[in-house]
Parts: C-alpha cells; structure tokens; sequence
C-alpha cells in the first residue's frame, strides 16, 4: 500500500482531464466533478496525486461563506503526495516521475528570510498564502468543463487528480518513505513536531502543556517524546483523546469540562511546580494563548501558538511576565523550511524514530472525500487518508 | 581615579557606623545621615562602597508612594562597586578584599533554572527581590542612630558607604577594570547589552529599532554595534539623545513627536523596508510594547521588553502576527545570569570592545547625591558616578 504504481501520462503541454473534489458553496458536501488541469507555466510543476488527507483547515475553509480570501468555487486539500508529470519553463529542481510533497507554506531559498536561520516566513511569497493571487491573480490553472474557474487554494488544491504547483511550495522525497505517512509531512504534523523542536528547541527532561488534541497537538507530543520530554500534558475536552494521546507520548490528561472552579492554568501549574516549560496551542482559541501563557514557568515558559482564532482578536498577556522571561511566539509551519526540513523528518521516520502510523486512523477512496469530512468534523478521525487509485 | 585605595577595617562581627543617604519619604531628598550596619550573617557578605551610580529604578522607587514594596524609611541604590569587608558563616567564594558588584538580580547557581542555559530567573531567589523579605523579614541589617529600622532595596542599598549583601546577588570581578566602569555593569548597562547580545542574539547586518534612550536603550544599541548591527533606529522625544546615540552605534532616529499622523511603527517599517529585526522596549510604557511588536518584520521580528509599566497593565498583540512567526519575550537583567555573564561583559570592555565610558557623563561627590536625582530626573545625566570618598 502506498507504493507508486502509477505510469506518468503524457500530456505535457496539454490540459489533462481528471476527476476533482469541487467545493462550489460554503459549508456544502463537495462535488466530484471532470475538471481540466492546466499545463504549468514558468516556475511550475503538474502533478499526479497519489494520497492526500484531511486536515482542520480544509474544514474550516469549507464552512467559511465571507472573508477576503474566500472564492468559489475552489479546489480544498493541501495534505498530499504526489509524482511529477510535467515541468513548465525555468524548472530545474524537478524532473518528471519525482516524488513530491506539495506545501502550502512557501520556500524560495532565495530571500533574505529564507536565508536566515531564525525565519521561515518567505517574505518573497508568503504573504499571499491565502488569497492566491501572486501566482494566479484571477485566473486559475483549473477549469470545470463549462470552462469556468475553479480556484486553488493553500496553492495546494489537492484534493484533485491533477494539481499544479509553484515550485516555491513543493518539496523532492525519498521514495523510500510510504506515501502515505508522507502525506502527514504536508502539514499538520509537521508542524507540530517542527514546534516541539525547532520554534520550542524543548530538551530533556521538559515538562509541556498542549492546548487541543488533534493532528497537530499529537505531533507536538511526539516530537516531545522523542526529545525525552519528562512530562506532556494533553488539555483536551474530548476524554478519548486521552487514550489516543499516549501513543505520542502524553503522559497525563486535562480536560478543562472537568476543573470545576479552577482554571486550566492553576491545574496545570499545581501539576508542575509553578507551571510548564513549554506549552502550546493548538486550537483556534484566543483564550487558550492566554491560558496557556499563564500555564508556563515564570522567567522561563515559552508559549508556542499553532492555532488561531477566525476572529483574529488580540491576545492579551501580562506585561509584568513578560518583562521576568515569559515570551510567546508563532509556529506557523512549526517554524521548519519545507525543502530543507521535511526532508529530515522523513529520515527520521526512515530511522523508526518518529511514530507517524498512528496517526492514520482511516484510509478512504478518494470518492469518498465527504464522509471523510464528516469522520474529521465528528472527532472520530485524526487523519483520514485518500487514495486517488483505489 | 577609581582604583582601589581604601585600606579594610576591621570592624568584624561588629556593626559599622557610616554615612547613609536615606529616603524616609516618597519624593523627598535624601537626607545624608549616620546610621549602623551590622555585620553579615550567613550567607552574607558586608561590603564597602567604592562609588555607586543611579538608575532610573531609583528614582521612580524614590517617587512610588504606595504599592506591596514600599517601605520607609529604607536606603535605595542598586549599581555600585565595593570591597568586601567581612564575610559571614558559610561564604566561600568572596573574602576580604575581594572586589565585587552587587546585583539585584540573584543568582543562586544551584536551582533548576540558574542550571538551565534558557533561563535567568533564579526560583529560589528572584520573587521576593522587590520586597527582599526572604532575607530581612521585617527586620534589616541598617539601623538609625536611634535604632530604628532602614530598610534593604533591591538587595543592595548602594547609597551607603557600607552595606551587607546576600552572596547569591554578589559577583566578583576583576580587579583590572576601573571601578567607575564596572559600576555601570551592576544594572543598566549590562541589561541593555545583554538583551542584544544573549536575549535577541542578533547577527550581523540586521536592523533593530530601540524604545527609549536612557542608559539601557544605549547599552542595547551599543550591544547591536558591536554585533554589527546594519541600521539601529533609535526612538525618543528627547533630540539631545540623537547626538549622544551616534555614540553607541545609533544610526538613525525617529522623534514621536515629529511624527504627526503617523505612528512610530509606520515610520520605522518605512525605514526598513517592512520592519526591523528586532525591537527594543526601553521604557515604562504598554503602548510602547505593542507599537514596538508592529515596528517589527514579520515572520521573524522579536519583541524584547526591558521596561514595565507601573501599572502593569496587560499587552495586547496581534495574535495572527504571532502566529505567522512574530516573538515577544522579556529581558530581565538582559538575560544574563550575573556570576557567568558579567566577568564576561568586563572582559570585553578590557578588550576594548565596549564602549562603557560614554555613559559616565558626569561624577559627583556621595553627599550631592541629590543633585545627582535632579541631573537624571532632568535628563542630563545618562550615569553619574557618586565618589563615596572624595
């Protein structure tokens, strides 16, 4: 399973017809349409899709009816692998039959940003990571049979036979690794490993506190783990993540429907001598940044922010632990350089270090994307994986 | 001048009487009296005052009428050099003619913190050292002539000619370095440099933009110079400061109140092609918190706070700006853990690398220790060097 079988067409230059999940009107069942894929142009690359699978962001996306960046219809998914069909002009890092992991956050190794050690925000493009429009403007690579415009998305759109891809956001692989725990790597997961060691640097001994308990939450525990983190507590309100949990390592469970009178920070600052090392949130809470902050260690507690509210309210933090050595930061991406990191977790899970299988826990045909979403929107998925050819 | 010439009395086991000045009112001079200091109980040490000089701390402390750390009457002072006099029960590390710096900040060097390299907030130590009642209680090791109770500050009371400090706040130092110079490692200065150097840990050709040019706001510019700093914009409403900035590596200034309808942060993202690397909050404000996180670039900009509102109010920040990769932390004594970093800081100013005399911008007597308050209070002085004998 999850071996590239696939022969690579032969359509370069030309549009390829292909079956695509269509996501014509907020918070509808998507639609398999026939669509038609584009050649790429300079500076990209079409690829045939081998796996993609849900993440909460393709969800949130999909209920989202307003906003700046929300344009129908559009193709969602941005968790995938797939194997180079063709090339377009002025490509030189890829060639076709590669293996590849499309991301949707940008590396163009080239800005001062990428150059940097301590920056992994492309000022060249990342800043249009949601609307798009530096590379399509309007326009599109996909069409329906109308000939209409289907919008991409997270310059991803994976959830489509075809896709095409600026070569920014896409990443070579080894074949060694099964393309389905690669598709974790697109990601959710990533980013929560890339948080526990690269944004948090956590060491030995640790104590951690993880602010929700879905895909990226477990990946910050099993990043931790890894690094012999001495105490990982999962803060969640579903108890069966609990269970879930311990396989990345979480070592003791607080559900907030559960304290009573106290807050989530004086539980987990009563469980920790004063408060975490290390905490992160991982849900799209305001409240929980400041919950988190206050669950850290004076002088020393990080507080590492992987989710954020729709609303994008301010979070608000006392000033006063800040000044003693409280600091708070962002893990967009958990802070990893796609070309240059994702490379190295694959290696580590060539190795047997990193548990990535369990988070798996359902493998779907790619027909079957809805009931996909519900399994996600339900709690009852962590990553759901599709196949395109089964 | 500031070489070593007083001979060691030898008033062991004995009180010591001295001159003090003392503040026995909020807002009120000093008066400059005779009082007694008792010789070091364990763990302590009892110190003469070689010369001392006045932080800002001093003078809002000498103002701050009400609050859970104010007491009267007490002997403020907080930077100073001194030689030590006589030692209590179980001090190893310093004895009788040692010089050493007394710093606010402890260092215990055996806790989990001080062993961590991430952190310098001692938690065996640092909470109580506004109200230093770990040590004193209520009680204090000054007395008045008519036997009354002076109180400690900050764990130092440097505005007399003896005083008695706990050796986790106590650094010795080499005896090559003018004392005058050291002085000026005791709080400020070491705080601004070190949040260049250890907090931010800034690189060569970046830009940082510094809030306040008091003597911290300098230490930090002249931390970036050193470091190679490409652009240090320096923010003040004071223009006198511009000029003394060039001093210490400033080069480029921003006067709020020449900015019209502009905020600071508009005109120093202008300046540095979307915001600097770093910023730098040198003054008591929260509204210079938030405006110095916007002044910097996204994705990698670092907020370092090295001043609190008395009020404490809460900060707010963008927290999407957080999340894609923005930081604050704080910089309590620059980070630096004082027995490790400071012989270091004194190091690098024997070897020519620092500029430290630039900020003595003027030298008084211990008695005119008054007109030393109306020098800094007027902002004309950035150090001024108190003489305890001369």
């Amino acid at each position: 399973m999850g071996k590239i079988t696939s022969s690579i067409s032969s359509y370069e230059g030309k549009p390829i017809r292909c079956k695509a999940a269509i996501c014509r009107k907020a918070g509808e069942a998507l639609v398999i349409e026939e669509i038609y894929v584009d050649p790429p142009q300079a500076y990209e690359v079409r690829i045939k899709i081998l796996c993609t699978s849900l993440c909460h962001t393709d969800l949130s996306f999909l209920k989202l009816d307003d906003g700046p960046h929300v344009r129908f219809p559009r193709i969602l998914g941005h968790e995938a692998v797939g194997v180079v069909e063709s090339i377009g002009e002025h490509v030189d890092a890829f060639k076709e039959g590669d293996v590849v992991l499309p991301v949707f956050h940008p590396h163009c190794e080239e800005c001062r940003d990428c150059k940097s050690s301590k920056s992994n925000w492309c000022t060249r493009f990342a800043e249009d990571f949601l609307s798009n429009t530096r590379r399509y403007g309007m326009t599109s690579r996909f069409k329906d049979s109308s000939g209409e415009n289907i919008h991409h998305f997270l310059f991803v759109s994976s959830f489509s036979e075809y896709t095409v891809v600026d070569i920014a956001h896409l990443v070579k692989i080894s074949q060694e690794i099964p393309v389905d725990k690669a598709t974790l790597l697109s990601c959710g997961v990533s980013t929560g490993i890339g948080a526990a060691w690269k944004v948090a640097d956590l060491e030995e001994g640790s104590t951690i506190a993880v602010f929700g308990l879905g895909a990226v939450g477990l990946a910050v525990a099993e990043g931790a783990r890894v690094r012999g983190a001495a105490k990982i507590i999962g803060v969640d309100i579903n108890p069966d993540k609990f269970e879930l949990g311990r396989k990345f390592g979480i070592t003791d469970f607080v559900n907030p429907s559960l304290c009573g009178e106290k807050k989530i920070s004086e539980v987990v600052k009563e469980m920790t001598e004063g408060g975490v090392d290390y905490s992160f949130v991982c849900v799209g809470l305001n409240s929980s940044i400041s919950e988190a902050f206050i669950s850290t260690r004076t002088g020393i507690g990080k507080t590492v922010v992987l989710g954020i509210d729709k609303y994008l309210a301010p979070a608000s933090l006392d000033s006063f632990d800040i000044f003693r050595g409280k600091s708070v930061c962002g893990g967009l991406f958990g802070g990893l350089k796609p070309k240059l990191d994702i490379p190295i977790l694959v290696d580590h899970y060539l190795k047997k270090e990193l548990n990535l299988d369990s988070f798996i826990t359902h493998e779907l045909k790619f027909e079957e994307i809805n009931e996909a979403f519900d399994l996600l929107e339900q709690g009852k998925s962590l990553r759901c994986i599709l196949w395109m050819d089964k």
